[in-house]
C-alpha cells in the first residue's frame, strides 16, 4: 500500500490522480491533500478518500469547512497548512500539481522530510530548479515528472546510461495556431487560441501551447529533471501528441514513448515506478488508427516563445523566473481580452531585456524577481503600449 | 577490449560486423571466424584481422587457404571447423551470421561454452528454440538478438518488468509487393520480388520480406526470445521502417525504437550490452526528414505466410521446422524460376498438412523433419503440380 499526498486535488492532474488512486484502491490510499478555494469539491473528496489532512488556501474557508465535515480530516490552512498536507502524514509520495509558485515550498519541505515527488508543478523545477535538484540529491529522492513529455523521457531512460544520450526530443502539437503563420496571428482571439486539437487543458497552459511557451517551460524543466546541457535538448513538431517524446543515444538508436492522451498514465507512473500498474480503464494505442504521424522540424522564429525559453535556460540564474512570471502576466492579459496574442511574446522580451540577473538565487530572490516582473508587465500595459 | 567470435564473416551481417569491430579497435577484436566458400575474402580478411581461427566449409578450400596465408591463423574446416572457431578462443561473445541449419549446433556449443550468443541465424531460434533457450538459461547465457525487430525489442523491455508486458509489437514493411493485391501477385516476377524498398539484403530475405514470412519467422524467434506467447505478439504495417519495434505495457504505455536502416546498430548493441557506443560514421534519425510515418493493420489473409508462421508457431513441436523447410525449398524454387510467387505459401501450406509432428524434438528429429520436408516440397514440383 502506497500513501499519497495530493497537493492540488481539484484541478485537472488532481482528479485524475484521484481516479488513479480510486482506481487501484490495493495499491494507494489518500493520505493527505490540498485544495484553493474550492471547498465543495473538498467536501467530496474528503468524503470519499478521507485523508488524515486537507488544507486549504484561506482559514474562512477552513472553519466552513469543518463544520460541514463530519469526518476525522484534519483541516488546515494557508502555506503553513499546505506545508503540513505535503509532509505530516506517512506519505511516501507528494502529488504536487498546485498552480503556480506556491508549488515551490511545499516541494522543498516534502523532499527534506524524504519523501518522493511526482512534479506537476512546473514552476517548481523552471524558477527553482537549481534549488529542488540539489536538495533532491542530497536527500537521495526521486523526483518524478507527471506530465506526458517528461514522462516519456523519464520511461525511455529506464535502465540506460544518461552518459550515452546524445539528445532529449521533446514533441510538440503546435498547439491551436500550428499552421498559422505569424501574420496570420496577429488578430487571433481568445476563443481560437483555447480550441487545443489534442488535449483538454486549463486555459493558461492551452495558451502556452499556442504559443509553444509549454513548450520552452518544459525544455527548462527537462534540463533540470535530467541534468542536460541545452544544446542536448530538442524539439520537434508532431501533430499528433502520439509519440510523447524521445531520446537518442550516442549509437543512433532512438527510444521514444507513445500513448493514448491520457494524463493518468505519467501520473500513475509517477506513483508506481519502477513498476508498471494496469491503467483501469485505459484505451489502447492502435498506431493503423493514426494511419499516419506527421513531424515537422521546429521554426524558433514562427514560435519565438521557445527561443526566448532556450535563451532564458542558458542564461540561468534569475532568467527563468523572469521568464515564467512575464509569461503568466501577459496570458492573465491576454485572456483579459487586454493585449493581442503576438503581445505575450513582445512583453517577455521586454521584461527579460530589463531583468537584473544573479547566479543561484535563493527562494527569496526569485520570489521577489517574480513579483517584480508581473508588476513590469502590468506597467507595460498601463503606459498604453 | 571484448573479443569476437564471428561465424558467417563473408555475408552481409558479417561483413557489418566486421566493420563495427573495425570502427572500436579499442573496444574489440576478432577472435575467430567461418566462412563457406569465399575463401579469397577470407583471406583479405585474416591479413587484415588476424584471427586465432579461421573456419572454412571444405576442407580442400582450407588447404589452398594454408598456402595463401602466411600468419599464425589456424584453418580448420567442415562442422568441427566451425564448432572449433565457435568455441576454442577466449572469445567472449560468439556473432552467428551463418546462414541455414547449419548454425544451429555451434551456436548450442558456444552456448555451453558460456559464451554470449549474438544471434542473426534465424534457423537456430526458429527450429530449435526451445533446445537453444533452454540451454541458455541453464548456463546463464545472454542470446542478443541482431536484427533490427528483436534488437529493437531488446532495447524497449531495458529496465522494466517482462510480467508488466502487453505486446510485442513487431513492424513489417510490407516488402517489395506491399500495395498489390492477391489478384496482383499472380504474375510477379523473380526481379519484381527482389526489388526491396527500405533495406538492401540477400536475395533468400528479400523473398521473404515479400511473402512476410520474414516477419512470421521473425514472430517465432520473438516468442523464444522474449518468453511471450503468440497471442501476445503483433505485427503492424509500417512502410518506413523506422520504427523497428516496439513494446506495450499494461499501462497502454508503449515504448518503441526507432533509427536509420543500419544493421551495424542491432550488430554492435548486441556486442557492447548493457552499455551503447557511438556508432561511427552513423546517420542520426530526424525524423523531419520523413515527414510522415504510416501505420496500417496487418491483413492476414492478404499476407498468408505470415498466418502460416503464425500456426506453425501455436503448433510447435517441429511444425517451425516445416514451416522453414519448406520455406526455404519454395523461395530456391522461385528464385530458380520453377514455381510462381503465390506457389512458396502454397507449397508450405502443404508441407504442414502432411507433417507429423512430436513435442520437445530433440537435434537429430528436426534435422530429419528438414530434410524430409525440403524433400516433398522438391516432390511436389516432380509431380507437376
Amino acid at each position: 500500500m502506497k500513501f499519497v499526498s495530493l497537493l492540488g486535488a481539484t484541478g485537472s492532474i488532481g482528479k485524475q490522480t484521484l481516479d488513479v488512486i480510486a482506481s487501484h484502491p490495493e495499491q494507494f490510499r489518500l493520505s493527505s491533500m490540498s485544495v484553493g478555494k474550492n471547498i465543495d469539491a473538498a467536501e467530496e473528496i474528503i468524503r470519499e478518500f478521507k485523508p488524515e489532512i486537507c488544507a486549504v488556501q484561506n482559514e474562512s474557508d477552513a472553519q466552513v469547512l469543518r463544520s460541514q465535515v463530519e469526518t476525522s480530516t484534519k483541516i488546515v490552512s494557508g502555506m503553513e497548512g499546505l506545508i503540513e498536507a505535503a509532509v505530516s502524514t506517512e506519505s511516501s509520495v507528494v502529488v504536487n500539481s498546485v498552480i503556480g509558485s506556491v508549488g515551490l515550498l511545499p516541494t522543498l519541505k516534502a523532499i527534506e522530510a524524504n519523501k518522493t515527488i511526482a512534479l506537476a508543478n512546473k514552476e517548481t523545477l523552471v524558477t527553482a530548479g537549481h534549488l529542488v535538484m540539489e536538495k533532491a540529491k542530497k536527500h537521495n529522492v526521486d523526483i518524478l515528472p507527471v506530465d506526458s513529455e517528461h514522462s516519456a523521457i523519464y520511461q525511455c531512460l529506464n535502465g540506460e546510461d544518461r552518459n550515452r544520450v546524445e539528445k532529449l526530443i521533446l514533441t510538440a502539437s503546435g498547439g491551436s495556431f500550428r499552421d498559422r503563420t505569424r501574420d496570420e496571428l496577429k488578430n487571433v482571439t481568445v476563443k481560437d487560441a483555447l480550441n487545443h486539437p489534442n488535449w483538454s487543458m486549463g486555459a493558461k497552459i492551452t495558451i502556452d501551447s499556442a504559443t509553444m511557451m509549454n513548450k520552452g517551460l518544459e525544455v527548462i524543466e527537462a534540463h533540470w529533471l535530467f541534468s542536460f546541457d541545452y544544446s542536448k535538448i530538442d524539439v520537434i513538431l508532431h501533430k499528433e501528441s502520439i509519440i510523447h517524446s524521445m531520446v537518442e543515444f550516442v549509437d543512433t538508436s532512438v527510444i521514444a514513448h507513445l500513448g493514448q492522451p491520457d494524463m493518468r498514465v505519467p501520473i500513475q507512473y509517477a506513483l508506481t515506478h519502477p513498476e508498471r500498474l494496469e491503467l483501469v480503464n485505459g484505451k489502447r494505442l492502435n498506431l493503423w488508427e493514426a494511419g499516419k504521424l506527421h513531424f515537422q522540424k521546429m521554426d524558433y522564429d514562427r514560435f519565438r516563445c521557445l527561443k526566448l525559453a532556450f535563451e532564458a535556460g542558458n542564461i540561468g540564474g534569475l532568467m527563468p523566473t523572469v521568464l515564467n512570471a512575464a509569461n503568466e502576466k501577459a496570458v492573465e492579459l491576454f485572456l483579459d481580452g487586454k493585449i493581442s496574442f503576438l503581445d505575450i511574446e513582445e512583453m517577455i522580451e521586454r521584461a527579460m531585456l530589463q531583468a537584473e540577473n544573479m547566479n543561484q538565487p535563493e527562494l527569496d530572490a526569485i520570489q521577489e524577481t517574480d513579483k517584480r516582473t508581473r508588476y513590469f508587465v502590468e506597467s507595460l500595459l498601463n503606459k498604453g503600449r
